[in-house]
């Protein structure tokens, strides 16, 4: 990983709360590193203006505006459905590259498979990063994460982008603070761009996803007490829930969080593209663990909520009716205190797991 | 697909009953195209006495005997786990395509990224083809196989190598016979090998698995009344379920077929990897039938049991069983009557399906 690049994200016409995962991502968890963002439709405004977080970083018109601003990479900071390169953006890439900039990108497009990037980037030599490029030569899933002596804590979803990245980076520092070592194992493009390394699963050859997650999880338990795995897609999602159970079985985790966007009614309605009516948390409770259980097993032991269109009131309420519906601590870890989720990780690491000399706990 | 080649098999040091899964399905449904098999463990046999059927197809102990045959093309035919191309196996390969031979491939690792067997084959004149390479531009499934007017079939399994696809190519006659217009859809590369069309989904980037799976469902629905959805792995696999799942949200099957060998005990056994208990046949309907409820209602219509390795009274009582524990029919389609599955599709299609006009059905 270069270090520490300043990023132009392009998010044009689809940067909100809501649409831009990948930028808002970076711009909450990085945002030093972030200089400006690219949408037309919004230019002029903040990131503060439009997602609430984000500070003065402002939104720009066109990639000459951006430059202005020194950036030294370009990250693509959308998850288009289907993970393509739209087409109008690539001469701004082409920009970008002769300008000097580094691309990072986490299309399932690959950026070093395009002749005229891949000889720009040569001439200029800047680097094209293609986070979702798997590595060669995964192995077939052979359950080998069930050995770590880490506990595996798997985040699951009722939909595709409630939060189940971001509750877990949510809670790395304050189980840290506990002196429980924790590392985040990332397989999504997003979680790639933050952490610095991981494998996006959902864009592995199909035989190899839970391989994939197998050598990911195993990866991110060396030296930790609790490895945070990054979840995936819904496992009733009609397009994508091959790579979430894929993940679930590769990833073998000994409990699970359940994240859920507070208001939403349809898989996929982030989109406007609604299929399918969300049911009930229990009803995921109940799916998750059978789906575990049939390889190894796992409990869900608490609830994420994602509560950003709500106010403080209606969200705590919804947090109160998750805990009463499923039994379970439930709460917004963004915007509230993490620690009911905290204290499940915690009691789970103690049912699960022998307690280690307390030299051992750094 | 090249008209009439004459196969030789490659399937060295693995053929027998349950380790060429590949040879032997192309043995059994398209026996008139098979020269020889190449297994140097075996040279001297014939197919019938390893596999029971196949007749004198004589095996043969290196490349050199097995092109006095004169095959057109060599045929790599067994699906060694991860699907990747033994390293001695190269060598032989040159030496088919120097003796104008085509390759037919359905590994992971696809023939024609080998520069070597690419610069040769075109020198020949010969094909490369790697049935397993996915079609570019596959979508994110929509929900879109749900549309279908034909009714459809998936087959699902206890295990990989159960006889997913056998069970589903041993109906396709009787079904037509009883003017029931029949297809088979294709979902890997033995299929693909012997209908001619399909996608392999589970070589397809991950991400898409349910959107191939849509796509092979629609093309064999067509001018159809049922079509038989090519089934893969299994729900409950370590390495393979996210395949599974992600085939079965595509497909939207209207009826599966549960598919076992009758006395496998362990997941992947027939590898000597055994992982995980099979649980019973109940299970496996309840965790298919909840698993595809979730996105399609779908209910297991029917027990295929694979009895190879069982005296005729020991198969006979192990179809009763399996249909006194599930109370769904239940037989072995290769060695008895498909009849009581066939049954069952018919009955779905009146149950599920409005009846067409007489002179609609061909």
């Amino acid at each position: 990983m270069p270090d520490s690049p300043r990023f132009l994200i392009l998010a044009d016409g689809d940067f909100g709360p809501m649409t831009s995962k990948t930028a808002n991502s970076v711009i909450r968890y990085l945002p030093d590193r972030v200089v400006a963002v690219l949408d037309r439709s919004q230019a002029g405004q903040t990131a503060a203006d439009i997602l609430g977080f984000g500070g003065g970083i402002p939104v720009v018109a066109s990639m000459q505006e951006g430059l202005v601003h020194r950036p030294t990479a370009v990250l693509i900071g959308i998850a288009p459905q289907g993970g393509r390169l739209p087409a109008d953006w690539h001469a701004w890439l082409v920009e970008a590259v002769d300008a000097g900039c580094d691309l990072w990108s986490g299309l399932h497009t690959f950026l070093s498979d395009d002749p005229v990037l891949v000889e720009k980037a040569r001439a200029k030599g800047t680097k094209l990063l293609d986070l979702r490029r798997p590595p060669p030569d995964l192995p077939v899933a052979s359950g080998a994460a069930k050995a770590t002596e880490a506990l595996r804590v798997l985040t699951v979803g009722t939909d595709c982008n409630v939060g189940k990245m971001t509750a877990q980076l949510q809670l790395i520092r304050s189980l840290n603070a506990r002196g429980v070592r924790t590392r985040f194992a990332a397989t999504g493009q997003t979680g790639i761009m933050i952490e610095g390394w991981g494998i996006a699963v959902d864009a592995v050859v199909a035989d190899f996803i839970a391989g994939a997650a197998e050598r990911v999880t195993i990866e991110g338990a060396e030296n930790a007490d609790v490895v945070l795995v990054e979840g995936q897609g819904s496992i009733n999602h009609p397009g994508y829930s091959g790579v979430t159970l894929g993940l679930l079985h590769g990833s073998a985790p000994d409990a699970m969080i359940l994240c859920h966007q507070a208001t939403r009614e349809y898989i996929g309605d982030y989109r406007r593209a609604s299929w399918l009516r969300i049911p009930p948390l229990t009803e995921y409770v109940r799916m998750y663990e059978s789906a575990a259980n049939a390889v190894h097993p796992s409990r869900v032991i608490g609830i994420a909520l994602n509560t950003y269109d709500l106010d403080d009131a209606a969200a705590r309420k919804a947090c109160e009716a998750a805990a009463m519906e499923t039994g379970l601590p439930a709460t917004d870890p963004v915007r509230f205190d993490p620690s009911p989720l905290v204290d499940a990780i915690v009691t789970a690491r103690t049912t699960l797991r022998a307690p280690r000399p307390r030299s051992a706990i750094a």
